[in-house]
């Protein structure tokens, strides 16, 4: 295809090798080898075409963005400039946390394309990982990690205000912001084109949520803090697909999302699509493997998550008490008492976000556009729909009644309580 | 004085005939009647120089930014783009209620100067008016209208979220921010170089500030919401200094500080100042004149002008409720009890956030660098500080206890309550 006037063309698997010879940063990549060299298309996203780039002397990835929604159409436009934007965020993320983010190796804008690092077999997404089976000893650890870091040094408690500022101005223009606040907090409480759901099993639920004051309400306060709320710069898209994980890798992809948002969205995406792969293992369980023990694994890395995090954020926190991080001036905040009333009191506002925004995130994967592999691959609707209907259940709680938890322990206990709950209505009926 | 590289060079008397003679757009306003022109400095806030320009044939005001602080001098250096913002949030003002904000005539951003309508006599600044104990029976309709109109219409009750990340995006560069967080949620709290109070009286009331751990938990609360929160484009210090009346005139300038934040810190600084102008009337009283009406006065102003916002801001809300703001989506909040709910719970947050911010901005002008006129202007040092203490006794309740307020009466309760209570201690010692 011709290149537009904005020197975009959309490549295909002969026009990626093209462009990988007429680019000598690339070419430098495979070593100068050209022969033999193998070009997969592997996207499974909802945005992206994503070519595995591999010959003797070397590999890749080269990811491209089209000016639509790539799962949709063309009916349903996306501004390219998203890898700028994800570009950047990898670059960030990388200084911060290098050991759990792919290593930039050449960006092109007018291109939309990013060529980085390869996550080589085994890694494998997250979500597929977790719809398997398999447990990952040191994920809690190392997602703690990523979070930790990227959130802390990027918000005012490290961040001088100008520097702050300065930040916050680069990403606003990054307009993936409103496929978000579309999808996540607005088309799941309407009716909306792009809706769906596990019918007709689910039509009630659907319309139950679309009926429903109170968690109206309460989402609404969590789409205005995502929309003005610059607390640091977030991933902004970090459920379990957006990570590539082996027994021993943990790595974090796909920041084309990345702007100046609450904290809480990340660290809700994360928890979130952990609470949905413990509801999706009933969905997966068979005679060989009731996957109970497996659920018990997804609760504990959910509390080590949060647990870990906490104790790292607020270490790094502690660490950098006299920086030129301008939230907590050392000179005002000068006791330890107060210090840890301070902490205490931000750390417990930033679990009350991540909670809300994780259950958003858990509704919008049932009721709205974009469902989860952890459950479509659930053949038995009706299987499928009771699984969804209890992490539906667990989410409204959560969304509701979040600001009268206090620790991870009792989200753990309400995720306990919607599963045994329905399965006893279940029983019953 | 020569200019400096980048076209900077500051005026006085003479240099301004001399810029107005070379600058067509100035001449025109003046009728080209360069004779007999009148050029007067009368500049008296903290910050700019401000000349009255007037002839036969016209008149105007000109105002230029100094690259420091006018009132602490060379070592506290100010950038002089706030120019640039204040003439972009004059020029927004303008737009939104052409009725309250002078007009702007003339921009020349390297010399950091704005030409704007001259609010001739017998405009004074409000804070003076309070002072001298004027009434100004339109001021809590006209100043309800102004914020009401520049906070709904620059929020996301309005805004797309596009348009908005874009407006924020501008305004993030505006650097004074930077001395609002120092001078308003820091300095206060700590022990500061330019911190002072009348003194020894207060010398145990500015150390019960630096002491007091909640308050002190609350102020980092809202230091974080005026540095991340962009919910509007504000004024940024919207006290009665910044407002220039007539019996039926109400006019907001100085809008340097302008960018986007919270909604309250506009509110705060208004209701915040009347509060001050109220503590301070026993300072001002005398045999003839005991001010009692007169605080009457100023405690329905400081009722009407919040309920008159509520009022207004709800019907701007009412009437774009179909318009292309994306808070609150009228297929998402689509019954009347559900819009009225919403509206509710953002009106109440609101209003918490306004007595907060109003509550920190009383405490920094009795303990901190800038104080103001209204208490500055009581000679006597014991009873100036009589009253300030009254103010700040006032200010701590509301800062700790808003969130238990629901209505305007119940701050003015608590107003007259910390009044009557200090006047009996007294009485009593």
């Amino acid at each position: 295809m011709e290149a537009a006037d904005d020197g975009f063309r959309p490549l295909d698997v002969e026009a990626v090798v093209e462009y990988i010879k007429d680019t000598p940063a690339l070419r430098a990549l495979l070593g100068e080898q050209l022969e033999g060299l193998s070009v997969k298309e592997v996207g499974d996203g909802n945005l992206n075409f994503v070519y595995i780039v591999s010959g003797p002397g070397g590999s890749f990835v080269l990811k491209q963005a089209l000016p639509y929604v790539r799962s949709v159409g063309i009916s349903w436009p996306m501004s390219k400039e998203r890898t700028y934007f994800e570009m950047l965020a990898l670059k960030e993320h990388g200084r911060l946390c290098p050991y759990h983010v792919p290593e930039v190796y050449h960006f092109d804008r007018p291109m939309s394309l990013i060529a980085m690092r390869y996550l080589e077999p085994p890694h494998i997404v997250l979500r597929k990982g977790l719809i398997a089976g398999i447990e990952y000893p040191l994920l809690a650890q190392h997602m703690s990690d990523f979070m930790a870091r990227t959130l802390f040094f990027t918000s005012l408690l490290y961040h001088s205000t100008l520097e702050h500022r300065k930040a916050v101005a680069e990403y606003c223009g990054n307009e993936l912001c409103r496929l978000t606040e579309q999808v996540v907090f607005s088309d799941p409480y309407k009716v909306a084109q792009y809706n769906r759901w596990t019918s007709p099993y689910l039509d009630h639920d659907a319309e139950a949520i679309r009926e429903d004051d109170t968690l109206k309400i309460q989402v609404a306060g969590l789409k205005s803090m995502f929309c003005d709320r610059a607390q640091a710069m977030i991933h902004g898209d970090l459920h379990t697909g957006s990570v590539m994980v082996t027994n021993d890798s943990t790595q974090v992809i796909d920041s084309e999302f990345a702007f100046y948002g609450p904290m809480g969205y990340d660290i809700g995406a994360f928890l979130g699509n952990l609470i949905l792969a413990f509801f999706s293992q009933d969905g997966h369980a068979n005679k060989d493997d009731d996957r109970e023990a497996y659920k018990r694994w997804i609760l504990k890395t959910i509390e080590e998550t949060w647990d870990l995090f906490h104790q790292k954020f607020v270490s790094l926190w502690n660490e950098n008490i006299d920086g030129h991080g301008e939230a907590y001036l050392a000179d005002i905040y000068n006791k330890p008492e107060l210090q840890l009333l301070a902490q205490k009191k931000y750390m417990i506002d930033l679990f009350h976000d991540s909670i809300g925004f994780g259950a958003a995130k858990m509704i919008r994967r049932i009721v709205g556009v974009a469902h989860v592999e952890d459950f479509e691959s659930i053949a038995d609707t009706s299987r499928r729909a009771f699984c969804e209907r209890r992490a539906l259940n667990c989410a409204k709680t959560l969304l509701k009644e979040r600001c009268k938890l206090e620790t991870i322990g009792q989200v753990i206990s309400v995720i306990g309580e919607t599963s045994a709950r329905l399965a006893v209505e279940i029983g019953g009926a």
